[in-house]
């Protein structure tokens, strides 16, 4: 079987260097065009030594017009705005889209109101949300996924069967993220200047920040509940990972025991996520590099609050995984084709 | 004046460290004493070679009646349990206490569920907690003081203003507190071993951790209410800090400056409390090796919920810094003697 | 084509876990026999949650009788002087043996001093020294295989090139090599106790460490010189990686230019080892997870003294990686079946 | 007595902010101006958090005119260039001047070949190498001191005994510098953008270092050899600390003891050095946040070559805290005075 050709626009990031890794050991699949906006002109082996000896290939601008008609899947990286603006002119193509950004995942009301003005408001009724577990189906008939941000993927995971089964009251659900500093991306910035960021934790953009209207909005489809959460991220020093802390209050009294059988059931057959037993709850580095999402359950002792902590890779389960899981779908491959390896550790 | 005579029982811990390091800069203290069980025979500058030159002591085993009769102040860092049998010995002499452990902190009806049957229950009585900020009065004539938990200080300063003035729903609490490894001790374990730490965080006794009934005992005491608080620590890949991330529901509606005010009202004369600017929340990192809890606040846009952010160094005002600050209201010295140097950034 | 069934003695250090993960993506071999005597009967994943999902096996105390006869490859990831020990019982099997430990990695009368009396001198002899671009066609026929340290591994690769062609002095060379913590291995200890590491660099052992006369040996073997080293290890807080600086003294004047040429001709035929162009030096993060080493070069103004760095995963080409790289020549596959995937970066 | 006028020139660094630290505990100065180019208008404490309550100073733009006239000791913390510039408008005031950065470290023809052409090379004759434990002497009479680099500071230290005694083949030195990130500023770039730094190291300027000349040149006058030197700095996943690893061929043999021995006579009246005991290595955290340089020393079993392991930390003695002794010594003050805190570890 020919293997598809796959372009990466926005390669020189962390998400773009992540879908690469996954990529070159995808049988299906081989990389045939790569963009990156600073670094255009340069090879990828350049920008990023570990590929040396993997990919030879150049970074070209950014040019719509010029990526190959032979391209018949592309991952875009990019700025939001800039990412729209970019696939607008892609969609008429015969190629599979998925876009790691933010542009499609969210109604244009909302766009509007975190994002500002969206360049093409029409497309992002043709987007599916591409949180694979939630919306399979959906996914394999997709031509354009938006693939789920970082924090909504770990929180959205975290809160799925609660909210679908009504077990959640869905005004008092709190999440509290701390991620990894790779999910601020690699454009250098005193903020993440390494002696700013080590030894220190941090909350930023407290119930301001963008991925809240994300997580309400999939949860709220997902449910048929009108979802409300109060959203903290918080930056840890080190470099992937996040671990989600989730406060709910329950509509009826459960133990933990019962809450964790719920959500074994609720994700049987999924290979991607791992109910952790009772007492025992994930740490980050369990999941680092692969695509799993680990989640450990306790309610308290009166059975009225559970506490539902969820790890994920942020590159990976968070981004470039979960894209490439998106991709298996839309192309009728077995879902765990090239993402399936264990995890790295330490 | 004569300098008090000071002795450290448990000196080869880090709060042991710690509190060498500030009552070595202390004009009116000395360090004549200090103990060490499995070091014992040992000196100080050899267990902790950043102290050479500073100090030339031998570590003593644990005996309170070899204890020099001419100590003044006897500082305990000890496991639980331990502290209370020797503390009960030394109660009687000319001598303060400050108890750094958890053998004085709570009712010995909660200490018997957290921790068990207590050596001496009736002196817990005696003890006054520690938290300075709370119960300064009390401390001055204290003869044995209770100094907080790491956790505890972080969680009951941030929540202290909102629970005494009644804004918040003392049923409503959620404390999700981050902290570094030094809040887990000296002694080896695979859980604090480097690379099982290192690039990973982690939430561990969701719900049961013994500084919970602490913090709950505290706030009611302080506030006159029944507070009940969910508290889920996590472990951070850092060696100092803990940041406490506190969701509240507020009983009537509150703008974010409003709470700002309230906040710098009530904490208007604590030197080492300092409240941050809206849209500003403290990282752990702007306190380190200092005695300062930083406080930041956000309220929702509709006026229902609080998140106060608060962060200290759990090895200074979450351990030592507060024992030496305890000490100074006991013996009389203005509070801030030997406690009031910058923090260490980066 | 039936899969070859491999044991791992000594599966709960990183080490054990390393190659577990490399031996559950090999299509040639299932892993069917664990041991960890801590752990015994413990499940790996509940040693190892990371493998959650991926292996359903449990731990077997060490018992060589007990090892199943079915098994065709012994992997041995054991404290010195046990493996030798354990693998004197089973040397007389139909097994392929390949020891991750000291035990056959030095001559009988070097061992003696280094380490203490060998249980079975006559079997060091039978040994080969796993460096596979050193020693590949021996490794091809060898039964037992001894796996080469991580420091020497970084060393000798850097070295192998100036030694065989005779450009270095041989007793000018100093190693200054720089380690992440997971090298220390598993077994707790204040040493790498997470607050003592973290924040600090240190040298130990210098000039006494054990891994000085593996380095001898192997260089003199293979250049006919009698080399002589000067290694100075320290300690990094970070989890992987070991970064060789080597200094030498030139026999003959030399360009920076002329001796990477000398260098990629050198390694021309092999897939593991890179080297970088001039002005550029490798960064440990660029081999992590990975069964690289990359080498960078710098001859000074005068030609007289060279500087080479070189960098591999301790854990993955300086254990475990190149254990299954030595696994796939002894039995006839591709040698870089199983450990052909890119580094993990950042 | 009247307090000291004191102002910082570039006062938004880790060397700017690190000098305020130290100069808010003195009791003999005050802070009256800071300048910064980038943050000019705002508060110190607005840029650095961690001030907050300790300094109410305005940020001002570097304008020499504007500094005012009744300063007494001028810190310059600036890029070089910049730094020779305004201290040549600076120098005919009845000022002492202390400049952290390189302008006056080298003599004018190294200057030439390192940095390019000096503003002005004739006040480079009037500069006192500022490294207190060579040059007290000169440094008491100077009115312009040249604060030493981190690396050259913790170079000389470890290297004077042996080159003023005439035991090191001046020839032969090899130093292996390994840097926490501090030490690169803080100014944000990709190459100390925590993900690229951060679980790596990496040598750079390999042989081509700015502070090769300075450690030479300083050495040279010292012992009125010759000395050339090989340098090569790492860059570590930490904040703070310089450990350099130096290696030395021996004129005549010696042991360790009596090396030792040599090192603690030729420093007996430092209080900054403390040499340790046979067999023990310092680490970075040892030192960390004081004025400490600490010494390891082993001599090889020949008695042939000399490994000496120094540590500082490189904001302190490496940087703002030898300024301040500096300014001890230029102001006639106790030598210690302001500097004299204990580490801080963890």
């Amino acid at each position: 079987m020919e293997k598809k050709k796959v372009a990466v626009l926005g390669a020189s990031g962390y998400t773009g260097s992540e879908l690469i890794r996954f990529l070159l050991t995808h049988p299906n699949v081989e990389i045939t065009h790569l963009t990156a906006e600073k670094h255009a002109g340069r090879m990828i082996s350049d920008v990023f030594p570990h590929f040396g000896g993997f990919l030879d290939l150049e970074l070209k601008p950014l040019r719509p017009k010029s990526i190959p008609k032979n391209i018949d899947v592309i991952f875009a990286a990019l700025p939001h705005g800039t990412s729209a603006a970019v696939i607008e002119q892609l969609y008429d193509r015969d190629v599979k889209i998925i876009d790691l950004g933010a542009d499609f995942r969210i109604s244009s009301k909302n766009y509007k109101k975190w994002y500002g003005q969206h360049p093409c408001p029409a497309l992002i009724k043709k987007a599916v949300y591409g949180i694979v577990e939630l919306n399979r189906e959906k996914i394999k008939k997709a031509k354009l996924v938006a693939n789920p941000g970082c924090y909504p993927t770990s929180s959205i995971l975290g809160l799925a069967p609660a909210v679908k089964h009504k077990l959640a009251d869905e005004s008092s659900i709190i999440i509290d993220s701390k991620s990894g500093v790779s999910g601020a991306g690699r454009s250098p910035s005193l903020d993440y200047h390494f002696s700013e960021v080590n030894e220190g934790v941090k909350a930023y953009k407290v119930g301001d920040h963008r991925h809240m209207p994300e997580i309400e909005e999939a949860l709220s489809n997902y449910s048929g509940l009108n979802v409300n959460v109060s959203f903290t991220p918080h930056l840890i020093p080190m470099d992937r990972g996040i671990l989600s802390t989730i406060y709910v209050n329950l509509k009826k009294k459960l133990t933990t025991k019962k809450l964790i059988n719920i959500y074994k059931e609720h994700y049987k057959r999924e290979k991607f996520v791992r109910i952790s037993e009772e007492m025992s709850y994930p740490s980050t580095n369990q999941v680092r590099g692969s695509n799993f999402c680990d989640i450990g359950i306790k309610v308290n002792s009166s059975g009225t609050r559970a506490v539902i902590v969820s790890v994920i890779d942020n590159l990976v389960k968070g981004a470039s995984g979960q894209a490439v899981q998106n991709m298996n779908l839309m192309l009728g491959y077995d879902e765990l084709t090239g993402i399936d390896a264990t995890p790295v550790f330490p």
